[in-house]
Order: structure tokens, then C-alpha cells, then sequence
């Protein structure tokens, strides 16, 4: 059964709170603990990554569809899986989670509830990362099966925390949310369109691909 | 089948007693190798709650619905799917569970049977991490599939030991067990009434957003 | 089909060999690599035995019974499960598949083949330690499900290496496997046969509780 | 049903390309961020791979085996499961994709594009850690049930990138990918020939484990 838009928006909205709340929540509390070494902090907000996003997608999976992520609407929307006048809705939804979901983690840490964070990140490699990082996403979400898209889909973003010299933000609306907490996890806003551009260009990659790849399976 | 009241209860005392177990006994084990560094401490810490946690629902669940929690029992009984008047001996065999699984943590690394932890754990900061712990847990629980609770829990738990400020007790058996052991994973008793409340307000969060949520998918 | 003894006898020494060798090796590669950190060691250690137990599980299991711990095939018989005749055989194998486990991990590591563990265990905290593992290895074997008992075995050793003071041996050949390799892992033989019969209480007191338990849940 | 030939090559080699560009990039990663701390640069290369591959084999399996590596089909031809005439062709692929990875994992963390790694890798007990480290990797793909090999296959390898001497390359295609980076996942030129030896021995010696073994499962 297909829910009604306003139930979905909610589903979409709260999952990418919870999203971005164990996201950088894990990220202060790795480095508030991680004595300066940012591989074991890296280990731990990988950990709760994976962790979260596997039960976020299993609970609101059926609701809303579990995208927490722009990018990932826009290509249900190419891929005509979804109408097109939702795209606006969900996308609000997603970064009004995503901005209560930092709002949320600096009030858990006694941090100012309202700043932005100064971590600077830029550069041709970087942003290559990104476009890979969401790229990749979207061939998992595109071509896996979807009964077990909850395993897949956390344990893929855990593979590229690592292998992605962006550490795979691969999501506009975690972008968006990053800006506001000033921790390890955080990007400066300066930093945010060009990653949200190559997030948007790694889904038009990931589409192209698909698309090929399936017309020749099918051929 | 239903098993008796009296199976029930030894289910969720043994049960309680072995998570408690893990719990503080991992944390004595990550204190005593991790050479002051409390990230590492807590990766392990997370790595032994996660897999113990798995197991003892897996292992449980059919008996006495591996509650090992006064928040989850009463919430089964708000949500009125279990009878008011089992609550009261559930809390005691948990809460019996929670201190015997100290002890015995205490015996295995020769510490003092029988003292209270100094951790003094405190601040609004770290009582809003409890909320938000104690309140995602019971939404992983009302809203998660039952064939699934096993894996569910173990990684919200594994997820919110990291991003809340609190690591996530959520659990007034937790509490109450963390008293007896001076670890790492420990809590004073001065600070055990707040985070009782907190947790309770948690669950009560949580039952709100259940309620509303499922009249909304169901209208 | 039950398989004939001789093949069911090889699996065991097969893969207790390669039980071993995956303990006793990420052992020496963790020592090796965490410059004196041995919390890390031991994760590295858990990981690796979390890992290569499921694998090994899936693997054997349905051949010789995936046991490779006397302790183990001592139940089954006591349980009437498996013929009294057939323990000594299978604790040969297991045996033997034991130290040859710990000659290959030191043959990989340029280590001498042929030489005993430094390491003294010792102590009645240890020895509780090592009751507890046993007895809690024992009970998820009988009261596990069948079809999940290679993720429920994993899981409880990944938890029980924090959470008993013993590191969770709980196993007659892993100890004798152990004491054939000098790591960080190993045993010294001085110290082995207090942990064999502690292992064989937790075996037993493991047995009393599930029988008691058993007969509760059908009464 | 089976896909076309280059529908197959396709496959393998664009997901050779995202394992070699998973397991590089995660070690630049690794090392990176890790202070000079090897055992936590190897467990982040290990959580990594282990996510990765579950993910790529989940992806690609149905589509072109998902062997990545020329061993496997190699294997397969002698177990007569695939016509020899398709073993250049997908050894091709694999090469392609593991070198073309290299130079993603290179783009991506802005270092040169075309190199070759340093990193010297010899000596008897690395040679034996890698026919162990094929070997084990073999038996899981011939004995192991076919619908969780995705599972399988990742576990095996997070286990072996710790208890093998040689950290399990355990793949011809991955030690050609390896020598065009140089971190601490690269292989020197000059130490890849005896690593692909050794790979080859231990793919025969687990064909010639599995027939055994299966003549006498048979018998």
C-alpha cells in the first residue's frame, strides 16, 4: 500500500533526522574521545553509520521509501519510479531533517545549537570522490535487490567512509546538514555547492550506467 | 505458546544478568588494554554489546521476550499487549538480572564484589541524550519487524552508543547495574534517579510518535 | 544423510586447524602490527575470529557437525545426541587439527614451528572467566536455532573476548592449540589444565541449566 | 539465465575495478589518517573490503559470477563449471579493471595517476600466507551454499587479511591493481610474480581438498 504524501514526508523527514543526528553525533563524540586520532574517530562514526542507516532504511524503508537523500529522489524521479511534482516536497523534508538532525546532536553535546562548521573541503580529488561516492550509491540502489537494500546500502557508504577521499558525504541533504555542527564531521558552507554538484553529476553518472547496463542485460 | 509467568521471569533475569555482564565486563576488558584511550575502550565496548545483545534476543526473545528493560515492559503494557500486573515482577527479575550480571563481571576480573561506581554522569546535555536513546530504541521496538528485532536492536545500540551524549544506557536495569561496577561503563548512583527519568520520558516519546504514526498509516 | 565417521572426523581436524590458525595467526599479525596496543590486538583478534568462525561453521557444519571443541562433542553425548563412542575420535581430531593450526600460523610467520606459549593465565578470576565462556558457548549451542548457529556462535565469542577476564578460550583444543605458539594469544601449558576443567564445568553447568530450563518450558 | 559473453566482461571488470579502488583507496585512507598506527590502517582496509565485496558479489554475482579475480575462473574452468575458451577474456577484464581501479583510487586522493608501488613483499612464510590465503578462499566458493556466498566470501577475507602472513591478496588480479599505487595496501612490482605462483598453487590445492572431499561426501 502506498501511503499518503503527507505521512511519507514525515517518514522522510525524521529519517534523515535520526540520519544526520547519529552521523555527526558519532562524529563529536569520536573525536571528543579519539585523543586526536581521526582513523579510530573515522572507525567509529563508520560503525554507527552503518549501524544506523541498516535500521533507519528497515523502519522507514516501507513508509516514505527510506531515500534521506535528494539525489536519490531525483533519480526515482528520471527513472520515472516517482512523480516529478514530489521531488520538491521530499527535498524539503529531507533538509529540514537533516538541519533538526544537527540542531538535535549539538543540543545532546552541550554544543551552541545554532553555528556552522569551519572543516574546509575542496579540491579536484576530493570532489572526483564525491562523484564516485554517490555514484556508487546509486548503482547499489538501482540495481540491488530490494529486500535486502537496508544491508547493502549501509554497508556500501561503510566501504566508501573509507575509500572515497571525500569520506562519501553522497548526499546533498547530509551536506546540508553537515554545515551546521562544527565537528569532524562538518563541512563548511563555503565547501558545500561544489560537493552538491558532484553529487548531482555521480546520480546522472550512476542513471547512465544503469540504464546501459540494463538495455544490454534485457537485449 | 505463552510459557508461564515463573519461566518468563527467569528468562528475563538470566538474560538481563548476562547483558549486564557483557556490558560491564567489556568494559573492564576494554579499560585494562585500551592504555587510557577511551575510544578504543568504547569501540570494544560496542563490538561485545552489539554481538551479546544479538544473541541474548535471539535466544530469549521466544521465552520471555527478551525485554531485559523496564521502559520496553511498560511500554508492552501501555501499549497493552502485556498485563499490568506483570510488570512489577518483570522490573524485579531485571533488576535482580542487572545486579547479579555486575557481580559476576566484578568476580571474573577479581574487583571488589560488592561497591558502587564514581562516574558521575550528569548535565542536560547528556539527559536529552538519554531521551533521545531510550525513545529510538522503543521506536526500533514498536515499529521494527519481529522477525528481525534481534539484529534491529543490536545495531541501534550499536549506533546510539556512539552519537548520543550519553552512550546510550537506555535502560533502568542498565542503570541499576552500572551502579555495582566502578568500570569505565559505570554510573554513580547520584546520577542514576535522573537518567531513569530521562529514559522514561524516552519511552513515553516514543509511544507519542508510535500512536500517531500508526494512526496515520492505518487512516 | 549422516555422513560416514572418517569424513566427519577429517572435517573436525580441518577445520579446527583452520580455527586455530585463524585465532593463533591474527594473534601474531595483531601483535605485530599495534605497537604494544593490545586492546587493538584484541579487536583485530575478534574481528578475525568472528569471521572465520561463521565461514567455518557454514562450511563443516553440515559434514562432521562444526564442533571443533571437545567440550562441544562432550554435550552432544550427553545429551544423547551423538554416540559415546564416537568422542575420543572426534577429540583426536580436534587435537590434531589444533596444533597443526598452530604449526601453519607459525610457518607463515617465520616463526619456529615447534615451540610452547610463555603466556601464564592463571587465577580465580580467569578460571571463572573461563566457566562463564564455556557455559555461555554451551547454552547458545543447545537453546540456539539450528539454521543461525554459525552467526549465534560467531557473535557470542566476538562478545565473550571482551567480556570474560579469560578472553574466552572455552575450548579444550583451542587451549592445546594455543599452547603451541608463543603470541599474544597463546597459553603457556602450565596453565592449560586449570582451564580444561573449567571448561568442562561450564560445559556441564551449561547442560544443568538448559535441562532444568527444558523441562520448565515443557512442563 | 545466462548473459552474454560481453554483457559478462562488462561485469567483471567494472567491479574488479570497484574492489581494487575500494581496497587502494581505503588503505591511502587508512594511512592517512592513522598516525602510523599499521593495525588500525589494516582494520579500516579490513572493514572496508569486507563491506565492499559483500556489496559487489550482491551486485555483480548474478550477472557475471562476480569471481574478480583469475583464479576463481580459473578454477572454474578446471572444475569444468565454465568453457575454457572464456578464461583470457575474463582474465582480460579482471586486469583491466583492477589497474583502471588503481588509477581511480590515485585520482581520487591527487596523487600521480601512473606509478608503481614500493612496498616489498617476499620471503617463504608471505609465500605460504598466500597459497593458505587462496586456498581457504577456493574451498569457501566450492563448498560454500551459492545463496550466501556474498556473505561468505567477505567474512573469509576479513579473517584472512589478519591471520594470513602475506594479509590475503589472495587474487592475481588484485596483486597486478596493487602494484599501481603505492600505499600500504601496494605490492612491489618485482614481489608480484611469487605472489601469483603462490595464488595459482593454492587454487590447485583447493581443487584438489574439494574433490577429495567430495569423492568421499559422494562415496
Amino acid at each position: 500500500m502506498q501511503h499518503t504524501l503527507p505521512v511519507r514526508l514525515v517518514s522522510e523527514c525524521l529519517g534523515t533526522l535520526l540520519l544526520l543526528c547519529t552521523v555527526i553525533g558519532s562524529g563529536i563524540m569520536g573525536v571528543n574521545l579519539s585523543q586526536g586520532n581521526d582513523a579510530i574517530a573515522l572507525l567509529a562514526n563508520t560503525l554507527a553509520t552503518v549501524f544506523g542507516l541498516f535500521v533507519l532504511i528497515e523502519l522507514f524503508g516501507s513508509v516514505g521509501g527510506a531515500h534521506f537523500n535528494p539525489v536519490v529522489t531525483g533519480v526515482q524521479v528520471l527513472l520515472r519510479r516517482q512523480p516529478a511534482r514530489e521531488l520538491l516536497p521530499y527535498m524539503a523534508a529531507q533538509l529540514l531533517g537533516a538541519w533538526l538532525g544537527a540542531v538535535l546532536a549539538n543540543a545532546m553535546f552541550d554544543w551552541p545549537l545554532f553555528h556552522t562548521a569551519q572543516h574546509v573541503r575542496t579540491g579536484a580529488g576530493v570532489w572526483l570522490g564525491e562523484v564516485v561516492a554517490t555514484a556508487g550509491l546509486l548503482l547499489v540502489i538501482v540495481l540491488g535487490q530490494a529486500d535486502r537494500m537496508s544491508a547493502l546500502v549501509a554497508a556500501y557508504i561503510g566501504a566508501a567512509y573509507w575509500f572515497t577521499s571525500s569520506t562519501s558525504f553522497a548526499n546533498p541533504a547530509a551536506v546540508f546538514g553537515r554545515m551546521f555542527s562544527d565537528s569532524f564531521a562538518g563541512i563548511a558552507p563555503g565547501s558545500a555547492p561544489a560537493f552538491v554538484v558532484a553529487e548531482a553529476l555521480g546520480g546522472l553518472l550512476a542513471v547512465a550506467v544503469a540504464v546501459v547496463f540494463n538495455r544490454r542485460l534485457t537485449a
